[in-house]
């Protein structure tokens, strides 16, 4: 099935068209989960390679320094930094997006005490609302209260009892996108600190944290950057913030002289002080090499590439996956990717089209929707293969 | 330099010598810091290529069913519970073990609440210190309070004040070991709850966590398990602790249900309830590779060798490396490494020779320690080249 003119047309016109090549994709498969892991980029088998065998396997411990292991959580850091919108010394690589959000909703809600509401809205990611209440069940509800609103209450809960603000910048379900700069505005004249996750927007639309006066930030390695499954997560924590901050799990690598090995916490110099235990070398030498198919990447082209693509209703509003609702959601997601067209499915009835604008040809998503097309023409999901469930999808 | 006889004996006599072919070692090399960072069993490239190539590469986001990267965690902490001394159901892997202490204290004095104390010594592991120092700062001194005292003062300062005894079995710099059974029963009989860091013995020596009826333990992927620099830790919770266990890090990965996506923490199963975020796969699978070199190994094996050869005062009391102090410590550090002996250096003063059975030979030891006599007989470590700090050693 060839597709039209016009739509080669578009891929020879397009700017990101090379970077496609950057990635190991299989064939016969237009990938479509990039919001959920991202592709395998090429330059991370040989990268890997030599960490193990070059760097563990021959010069064993003295890697550390010799390869630099123990600066790898700055180094990913400042590369993730300019494609957020971030100056030096604000990013760096480390834990996973929940123990990062403890830590910073900890931190937080001690820049704030005299307030104890954290808000955040109900359709947020799970985790973020999960680690608010267990943050909430260690210290009481009155030093941490979580408040869940739906989306189109939560400017009008946004008042002076609110101490910190805690959401996701694109909506994992609905591909939603909140507006950052407005919204951390408001936060800021009602005295609110504002965390954003940046989960589903991190690699896959331009981001101004700094020139929004974001406060705190945490984000994925392993989806938009495509730095491997469960790849480590980012956290951000603007310069203005770093002097007074302190953050609850003050873990040796977070120490201001952890190889003095001495009895009493001293908090390293600036974001050093955000890192815990020892960083997962494997997961960050992957990540690390991931990042460089951003190299001289404008992250405007990559989201103007997307946004030519999809003609939505309202661009503004939404980040890079397409979420469409239907109540046989689960067995068409599963005839997409028998056919060779791999999506996701969120419950109850979400399917998540992640378009990832580095690895995927506007003949890709021709080919999807030509695919899509006969899947619903035809009533294809309505066969009984497509109905069991999986554990994960 | 040929061995003498006797020691080519040892190494003919020795039924864990097939071992040290499992690993691969650089040539020229007596690697006796496994203690820090365990060298690189073979088995590991070769499941890192399957996981990098076809599982992420090809499989893509299918792979966490198909290639059961979701079960990982307690996969890896079944792998590990056996050489542990854990019934099944008892061990997970993940995160770091400053963050999973971090839970395990949280938990541990929620499950204790009319005492605050956390009894631990001053020579304890740093980040073992410094998260209870993190906890107290969170919660008050009148939830959390740290007393650090001397290792000799411990069981005198043992009493019902006090809420949790934290302890590192085999110290970090002196390779003291203490008795695991006697302190988990004196802690017992004063109502207290015990944390073991298994650190520097989990992998080393025969532990029996549910003999000793320990409460809590965290122990370390990347020594004497070899998974890898940084590789993921693990925890251990007793199942009589497990229906009551609450930890503040409930991130989406230990909730009942991660993929309903409900807004509302619910607990996992039993020990499922220490995940919190997504886990690092490559260092998990490089982790799980690892642990298949301790397939069918007995551990009183492996703890056997480590004594027999090392004649030492009070064997019972030592873990698996040895610690000498020494003014001149950094440099004979230094000189040992040139001379192809690798040891490490804590300050201020402490050579540490780690002696891993799996991977080191009689004649090795006996080469070191050839090579030791002559450095010190010589003085070598004089030369001002060994003089110089390196950030890590």
């Amino acid at each position: 099935m060839n597709a039209p003119d016009a739509v080669i047309a578009l891929d020879a016109a397009d700017r990101l068209a090379h970077k496609r090549s950057e990635f190991s994709l299989p064939d016969n498969t237009i990938y479509l989960d990039g919001n959920s892991l991202g592709p395998l980029p090429k330059c991370v088998k040989p990268a890997i390679d030599e960490l193990v065998t070059d760097q563990w396997g021959a010069d064993l411990i003295h890697s550390w320094n010799r390869h630099q292991w123990i600066d790898l959580p700055s180094l990913v850091g400042e590369k993730i930094a300019p494609l957020i919108g971030a100056a030096p010394n604000q990013v760096i690589a480390c834990d996973s997006i929940s123990v990062n959000l403890f830590k910073l909703l900890a931190a937080a809600l001690k820049l704030n005490t005299s307030r104890s509401i954290v808000l955040s809205q109900t359709d947020n990611f799970p985790t973020d609302l999960y680690i608010a209440q267990g943050l909430s069940d260690l210290l009481g509800e009155q030093h941490c209260q979580l408040k869940q609103v739906a989306g189109s209450d939560l400017i009008a809960n946004l008042d002076e009892s609110v101490a910190v603000l805690l959401l996701t910048e694109v909506n994992f379900r609905t591909g939603e996108l909140h507006d950052m700069r407005v919204i951390t505005e408001l936060a800021h004249s009602k005295g609110v600190l504002v965390i954003w996750d940046l989960a589903h927007s991190a690699g896959a639309l331009p981001i101004e944290l700094d020139q929004c006066q974001v406060d705190f930030a945490v984000g994925c390695g392993y989806k938009y950057f495509n730095g491997g499954p469960g790849a480590p997560a980012f956290v951000y924590v603007s310069q203005r913030h770093q002097p007074s901050l302190q953050q609850p799990l003050s873990g040796w690598m977070g120490h201001k002289a952890p190889f003095n090995f001495e009895p009493n916490y001293r908090q390293g110099k600036g974001i050093t002080r955000l890192l815990s235990g020892t960083p997962n070398i494997l997961s960050m030498v992957a990540l690390d090499a991931a990042l460089t198919v951003f190299d001289q990447l404008n992250m405007h082209h990559v989201r103007l590439k997307d946004l030519n693509l999809l003609s939505p209703s309202d661009p503004q509003r939404r980040g890079s996956h397409l979420a469409y609702s239907h109540d046989d959601g689960f067995a068409i997601t599963q005839a997409l990717i028998e056919h060779g067209v791999v999506v996701d499915f969120r419950a109850p009835n979400i399917i998540r089209f992640g378009l990832t604008p580095l690895t995927l040809s506007y003949q890709d998503i021709w080919q999807a929707t030509q695919i899509l097309t006969l899947i619903m023409r035809e009533k294809l999901y309505c066969q009984p293969k497509y109905q069991r469930r999986q554990k994960v999808t």
